[in-house]
């Protein structure tokens, strides 16, 4: 049997774009004399489709474009992601399950409903979906099948969270092969842990495995593709590419599939950050419509490295700087931000600040009267420059690129409506010690971002100089405790004990969660690691803790 | 049995604080010769404790509370709320439940695990606990109780999510009573559906019920309180105030709840709506330990409403209106404004923009050269009104209070980091025409917002002779069409064969669709309808649709 596995980048809510890519992808499987082509999940509708699917007639439409799909199954079998209508809501629970369907000869020939519903982190699949019970194999062409939705078959991981095991009981009708239909995505650990899920799963059920990802990004979230098959002896005989869509086929003889691969080179994490937020800005603005970005330039290594993402995503004729120095820059900071847009040959505009300033704090004089300078003359200047490169974006129909990272959007060290403005935070998952990183990666071959901005001290310039340093423990040390609280989830009593400074680790601690309300209202945050903020971490903005 | 029910204000995650109410709560019931006192869901950390739920050193830090407040029941029950492990998380799913704990002489004596766990709209349980599948009733004083956890004894409701009753499985062990603890947030329609709700119990199962209801603010979330008890033949003999603390004693006995209640009048919908917002904006300043309120007044009536409501929240010392005109203001903005901080006799300053937008313009020049004016410049005015407020704000440790009515949250009729800044959004739950309904509730008695607010056509006053009717709908139709989309889940499809007309839903359900970056960085918003914007309602903002 000859099996196409198709990788592809559906747009959330696009039934009828998403369909056509489907039997596009349908017709190029059965030209090469396939009998069956895997789908991801959810690829009707694209992966998460949210709150859509509170909408009936969205869940009406779901369904006939199922069937319009299953109308160009002929001499071809399809599996194909979509929700379903629960039969017995009343006494069976919520009333859709996340469906792979098998489609063949105009028709919905086998359903397979998801049993374990990720509801954590990113997820909420519990939100709209009943989970499965019983589980039955399929069968097409004679084989029998443990077909598998995502999380179905990452119940082999140490944090078990549910009550059954799909594959334990799909494994009992003694299936020939094990298919998964997924929507992961994208963390730096998670191209890892999936490959080690896929190979326990392998080593536990002697099953060879099929295993489809969606590829794309919705918002924060960057689906990285990289569709894989193991045979039965548990070798990888198949990597679709990441980040990008893809199409392979394979032959299932004999029980196992048939195919080899030459060794290959592991991704490094810094090179995949960068890969992911450049496909994940690329995809963004083609999703949106949008084909021309707009960044605030202060000379720093944030908005360096956000600049170069941007021009490598959109091209450098489609990326504007914008430097807007202010009577506390430093002269380094024009210049290294003009060195910047001339590496990258990008176009830039240096719109001064001071005027503004002086205008602002003319206006609010009768109330500030004679009070000390302090953070909210140094917000001032940030929602200035928030001000201007907004009006370029609407004026010019740019989207602005928040360049915020992981850290300072951890304590706040950020003006809200001010530089934490922007269509999307590129960099607002990576932490400071991991940019400088990510920015040698891509300084290896060529200087790109200019050796000064990566060399002197971190400074928001918005008092006379002034370094983060003052306000912040050294990154190295911050980043190490916010890696405990956030990623690690401990406590500030538990990372004191593991030896970091009391005060450090309090003022840290309480700097995150005072700041939550800040985060509520900064641009959405791409995610790269495996806890980011936004849609993944949810606390309280009221609350002592 | 004497049985006390306290509903109190806890503040999530402030284990220390919630605790010191629960021991003073337990001893006034003791005073009052009480065998069993009861408390809301959650109780020991606040609802909704959220991600905190993830942190394990925090669900050890609940324990030993736990074990400090059982310590203190000495001859006398309670029932305290929180979260508690499954001892078998490997096999039988997440590691939490959701409980409702018994407490004696120092110990748990009983442990009831809620059932059936909320995972839509503004709730996320399964993201934390693991539903019981098994249920008992526990006894206290001879006295065979189905204690519950909120949710359990909803499946009455129609739209049934769940596979299992509780109440049906409880009330096969032939309990005399039925106790419910709850954090049930407010909605206008909610006191009405919770009446209806235990009355609904109360005739299937022919038990009396004791419900305790968390009250206090989190964030978007108002708990109005309103703890109530109804007897054996379905007479609500016992009713708690609504907004504020509440502490109430009962008698059991003969297998009934003794009491009376005169008959109460119900509270109309625009009543509840001002005295919930009022309430809101008190406990959010209250809990994030701020006493003072800066609003921008146009002269319009959502920032009219909102100063109404900060007025009565927080006393009229302590709210300041910032009056902003710009070369587009009627003559009449800045004299209505000034008639309302008048009336409501709080303090205003007028700062105009007219030199910032000058200034801000000139700066801008150099890219805008000669480009008509359009909405870069109209959003160029809001914002620099957001800098000015925001410049209070930070100066003066006043909390911005936002005025954006859910009308233009919903069409995105407001600028982004301009009209659309805040702490917290006040009436972005409440359409256009709600505004206006509540408006003349506040005026029922007095003029307190000018009458000229009211009568006049709105306006946001951006270029000149603008009018809100310009760009969108009249508000009538407009908030139609918005609440069939956003409170009853219809489809553009389906309100087009309601027999609205097709063009104008087109474009209104684009407009809120295509809006959905904006709201993401909006403040958070006070719910006080079914659906909210914000954590209740989550849809993609990258997505066609």
């Amino acid at each position: 049997m000859k099996i196409a596995l198709s990788q592809l980048n559906f747009i959330v809510g696009d039934l009828n774009g998403n369909c056509i890519k489907i039997i596009d992808a349908i017709n190029q499987a059965k030209q090469q004399q396939c009998h069956l082509i895997v789908f991801s999940e959810l690829s009707i509708c694209g992966y998460a489709p949210q709150d859509l699917l509170d909408y009936n007639n969205f869940i009406e439409q779901c369904e006939q474009k199922v069937l319009e799909v299953a109308k160009t199954c002929i001499g071809i079998h399809a599996i194909v992601g979509a929700p379903t209508r629960n039969p017995n809501p009343t006494t069976e629970g919520k009333n859709l399950y996340n469906s792979a369907l098998v489609l063949n000869e105009g028709k919905i020939v086998d359903t397979y409903n998801k049993g374990l519903l990720p509801n954590y982190d990113v997820f909420d699949e519990y939100r709209y979906f009943e989970s499965a019970k019983k589980f039955n194999c399929v069968t097409i062409n004679n084989t029998k099948i443990a077909l598998t939705v995502c999380e179905d078959i990452w119940d082999v991981e140490e944090d078990l969270m549910y009550t059954v095991s799909p594959l334990d009981e799909l494994t009992k009708e003694k299936p020939q092969l094990i298919i998964n239909i997924s929507a992961s995505p994208f963390n730096y650990n998670h191209l890892q842990n999936r490959a080690n899920m896929l190979a326990r799963n392998n080593a536990k059920y002697k099953l060879p495995i099929l295993y489809v990802n969606q590829v794309g990004c919705n918002t924060e979230l960057i689906f990285d593709g990289g569709t894989m098959a193991f045979n039965n002896a548990g070798k990888k005989v198949l990597q679709a590419n990441y980040y990008e869509e893809d199409f392979s086929v394979l032959e299932f003889k004999n029980n196992d599939i048939i195919g080899s691969l030459t060794a290959e080179k592991p991704i490094e994490k810094v090179e995949n950050i960068y890969k992911a937020l450049v496909y994940a800005v690329q995809d963004y603005f083609a999703k949106t419509g949008f084909t021309k970005a707009v960044i605030g330039l202060s000379g720093g290594v944030d908005s360096a490295l956000t600049a170069c993402i941007a021009v490598d995503a959109l091209g450098k004729e489609n990326v504007l700087g914008i430097l807007m120095p202010s009577e506390f820059s430093s002269d380094h900071s024009v210049k290294d931000a003009e060195d910047l847009a001339k590496n990258l040959g990008c176009d830039y505009h240096i719109l001064p600040i001071k005027e503004n300033y002086e205008s602002l704090r003319k206006t609010l004089a009768p109330l500030y009267k004679d009070l000390p300078f302090n953070v909210a003359e140094e917000n001032l200047q940030a929602r200035i420059r928030g001000i201007l490169v907004m009006g370029v974006s609407n004026k010019f129909g740019h989207i602005l690129l928040n360049t915020t990272n992981k850290s300072e959007a951890a304590v706040g060290y950020g003006t809200l409506y001010g530089d934490m403005c922007g269509g999307i935070a590129v960099l607002a998952d990576v932490y400071k010690t991991e940019i400088y990183e990510v920015c040698n990666y891509v300084n290896k071959d060529k200087i790109r971002i200019p050796v000064n901005t990566l060399t002197k001290a971190p400074s928001a310039e918005l008092r006379p100089n002034q370094k983060d340093s003052d306000s912040l423990p050294e990154y190295d040390l911050l980043d190490a405790i916010l890696f405990q609280y956030i990623e690690n989830i401990k406590t500030a009593t538990e990372i004191i004990k593991m030896g970091y400074d009391e005060k450090t680790v309090t003022r840290v601690v309480r700097l995150i969660n005072l700041n939550e309300y800040k985060r509520k209202q900064m641009a959405p945050v791409l995610r790269v690691s495996p806890k980011a903020f936004g849609y993944g971490r949810r606390m309280p903005i009221v609350g002592k803790y």
